[in-house]
Parts: C-alpha cells; sequence; structure tokens
C-alpha cells in the first residue's frame, strides 16, 4: 500500500495556482492517466486553460465555479466534473474565505493516440 | 462538460458499503479506469477485498484506516492511496459518528493484460 499525503506532496506554482503532480511518488507500473492535486485560492480565478487530455476531477474541499462551453456549473466538495478533449475551462473559486481543492486525472483519448 | 453531482448519482448496497460506479455516466469515449465512490458507515470494517486491479483513492470525508500488508494505515481527507494488483485490504471506519466516503479508480496494471 502507498500512501500519498497531501500535506507533504511537494508543489509548485503555476500562476496563481498550487499544483502537486502524483508522478513525484514512485509506484511502479505506470498509471494510465496523470494525477494531481490543485489548489485555487479564495477569490481567485486562473486563466483559461485548454488541451487534448480529458481530465476528470473530484471537488476535495470548498466549491469549483467550472466555466466551459458558455456556462458555469458550481461543482460541490464529494462531486465530480469531467472535461472533454479540446473544451477550455476556467476554475473560478468564488469564495471569499475557502481554498478549492481539487484532484484531477487526465489522459489522451483514443482518438488522440491515432492521430485523428 | 459533465457534472457528476454525487448526492444524486444511483449507488448500490455492496453488504454495508454503499457503492456509486461512475459507469452509470454517459460521456462518449471509453475512460482508461473504472471508478466510483463508496461510503463506510461509522464504526463499520468491510470484508477484506482482494483483486487483480489496481486501485488508487482519494479520501473525500472521514478518515480511512487501510489495513494491507500487515499494516493499518490511516489516511486523511484530501490524501490518496494504492493498492497494488492482489493486495489484500481492509477499509476500516474507526470514527463513531462520520461516514467514511472514498472515491476510487481502478485498471488492470499492464502486466495482467498480458495474461503474465
Amino acid at each position: 500500500m502507498h500512501h500519498f499525503a497531501r500535506g507533504s506532496a511537494r508543489s509548485s506554482a503555476a500562476g496563481i495556482v498550487d499544483v502537486a503532480r502524483f508522478e513525484q511518488f514512485e509506484t511502479g507500473d505506470p498509471w494510465p492517466f496523470g494525477a494531481m492535486w490543485y489548489t485555487v485560492p479564495p477569490g481567485e480565478s486562473p486563466p483559461a486553460d485548454q488541451h487534448p487530455e480529458r481530465e476528470m476531477s473530484i471537488v476535495l474541499s470548498g466549491v469549483a465555479s467550472v466555466e466551459a462551453s458558455g456556462e458555469i456549473t458550481d461543482v460541490a466538495a464529494g462531486s465530480a466534473f469531467l472535461l472533454d478533449s479540446g473544451e477550455a475551462h476556467v476554475i473560478h473559486n468564488r469564495s471569499e474565505g475557502e481554498p478549492l481543492v481539487v484532484f484531477s486525472a487526465y489522459w489522451m483519448p483514443t482518438s488522440h493516440e491515432d492521430g485523428q
């Protein structure tokens, strides 16, 4: 059993977002997805992001206000959301006091592996 | 963007554990892992589980007391743990009042896909 304690994970700043990638952990056989925790400070909106990987996220604490495809959807702690390949998104933290902490898994969809 | 609200997800009982699998959501292209939320009631210890899939879990609320390979490790909310292929495990909830809620992603390791 491997224990990945979030409090002691190595992280780095990506603009205003603190990112801790699971690549730092030695776990043998590669995983079929990348994984990270990220934290958005209260009241902050990082720049829009867009990438070919699909991204499945779980809100660990706070509320993620997910702006994508012209809508903003509030995702509560414990709930999840999926961004499709190439879907531009902004993850707002509209709380005045609570950090937003998210776990994300991301992977290249099959159609991209085929070069389509 | 797909929103998977845990509160309205369809779940079913597996013994004392409540399990909500992500297969219920329509998201197009298949994912490279299975995913579920599960809930262990306060003070409960489900039977030992063992399976060929590797399983990466994030504690969403409560504390998971993960028994595996002869040790018990407490994993706090926000932190994660990985169980290796074939590693027997019991996920205890030793809290007297708080449910334990976990998100898990699971996949067959490459060596098993090869039939090794």
